[in-house]
């Protein structure tokens, strides 16, 4: 009831229309072929760590969106002790990619960051058309999800050392695919936009 | 990534096919006319808590969705904090009502409990098929929430006295549009069928 | 997979970001209290007949979101063909607010236009915003379907006289209460504002 | 308008849980690389349109889910006209895949036949829980469609002689990832258990 007659909402980065998406990897690593995963993540932290630190003082949202671990008590700080337990493989991954307070949190009870989320309704609260897709894993979450973000018709970059498989092959063969049926981009970290496209609200010649 | 290959999942309540929806009662009752609903949530307190805490003891799921207020951080502790600090006009309601650890937490962006939420997944998980329906306003989120359980074709069964809205008309309006209407069926938290419909581990002959 | 790699689509309606929906007018009103309906019908029909033809010259879409009357084959000619049928109470109905070759079809299994239905990607397509409301009944498909349209954040206006009930007291309450609680406008057709919002293209003063 | 008050529907294939899912293969093949696609359909007719034939003897229900080739004006059979002019290439497909008048269909707006699609509730009104899956192509639609599929939890296999892509390579490599990652079921048309599983209607001791 509690939004009965609000309508209107904030929209708090009010030049951005880019987000940051960061799936899974508040993760333990606990699934099949997890040891096989967890070097290439530990490669991954290198250059997600500080791209998510710039984005976030440009202003961008970033929003971690993670499966839920079949905890369904909407608490992602449950989800987060979990995968940084005493004994969890992922733990190093998690510990070195925290969210920050200013982050956004959506758990997901399958595959695509899309399905039966809230993700949508927070992309449009925050005014985001354009997805920066990093994380866990290249050819499952990250996949599956920019899919279901192309359906949706999101303009869509897919971080490339900002993502990991099992194996070089499984990660390599999913962004060529992204590529060459969906046309989704494809880059660096150091060569993603992260400067907003729309800035309506600068004075021009302001800055001296 | 952690959902591969896992597929089966337990479901913890064997016997169970229904659970309790309580909506929106964790709640500043900060919006306009709040305050014409709080000795309403306060009756309704009487009956509902009681009655979870029967449902809770035959083992059957406790499933609060709730409005995020506009946190968007999948955190069920956060929106409880926020509706229990100093100065919430709902905090006793919300405290009276407070979520136990084995129950359930939802959080939707709208009126909708299915708008935008995991709750389909959750009630797949739990093996739900009937709809115990609770909780603030009678005329706005349990009623939106009923109807698309209803296009869901859930079994709905809105309980008279575990909800409430501003006023008696616009309780009594609601509940009547959805007997009218959708066929829903309405009755009182004491009249409610909260045995398990399938009780299928019952040794046969044990009741003399 | 006629879709891959295509993306882009084209707008039709260059200047429009207004559609009219017209709900369930094809119906053969052999639901109980169908009998009811059919005179306020048939007075709907002298406001909405003029006003979609107004639309259609303006170039506006006009779409039809029809119930599928349990036909599962998406084939809206059959729906047409039943309902104006020898014999069907709707017929009159139907055969005076009958599609024209330029309008849009989508036929819904369920009270809401929005509930699993190709809605929202058609509207996309064709750069729609505003939702200009029509058709039976003000308290059930054009209700649920507005109450869909608000949680996805369209601009929603109901067109009180192009729309009936049962009785006028089910469709004036219909009307307050999406006044009321969704802040919803509700107006005539004869004051809807029909002229695009956006009308980039049209070179000024070249209609002497 | 016309639902109110129903609900219950008629299940017509009364034993059964399974269906055919046959998806984009009223297609013009007029996208690029579709003239790759030709010789892989043409022989995925020689399989496909006897199974088909089978099923609907045995009774269970075949579903075409196939693209709307931006028509949206819900009718298939200007789709079949639009895919079986005179040029266009996949014509001959089309023809040896004409539906029945016992078949249904969904037309869908994206790659996913789940997709902003009336499927969920088709698949619910028939008592749908298997899915035999099979079309154009197997790396893309045929494939997305799976997913989701998967993440609502239907039971589901892919017939890998009855779908075709634009080279073996992507077709066999679709297959590979369905299996290893999301657990589903491949196998050719004639080892399909096509035999519904819930037969509760014949008589005990009828075959001798």
């Amino acid at each position: 009831m509690a939004r009965a007659r609000s309508g209107a909402r904030p929209r708090p980065f009010s030049g951005a229309d880019s987000a940051l998406l960061i799936i899974d990897v508040i993760n333990d690593l606990a699934f099949p072929g997890g040891e096989r995963v967890l070097p290439w993540a530990l490669r991954m932290v290198e250059r997600l760590a500080p791209l998510a630190r710039r984005l976030r003082r440009a202003g961008l949202p970033v929003i971690y969106v993670n499966d839920n671990f079949n905890h369904w008590r909407s608490d992602f700080r449950d989800v987060f002790r979990h995968c940084t337990r005493a004994g969890s493989r992922g733990s190093p991954v998690a510990r070195a990619l925290a969210p920050r307070a200013s982050d956004y949190f959506v758990l997901k009870p399958k595959h695509s960051a899309f399905f039966s989320t809230s993700l949508v309704p927070l992309l449009e609260h925050l005014g985001t058309k354009r997805l920066l897709m990093a994380g866990i894993a290249t050819n499952l979450c990250v996949f599956f999800s920019a899919h279901d973000a192309h359906m949706l018709e999101y303009d869509i970059t897919v971080l490339s050392d900002c993502c990991c498989a099992e194996s070089d092959a499984d990660h390599d063969l999913a962004l060529d695919q992204l590529q060459r049926f969906l046309g989704v981009k494809v880059c660096r970290a150091d060569q993603a936009r992260t400067r907003s496209t729309r800035r309506p609200r600068r004075p021009r010649g302001g800055r001296a």
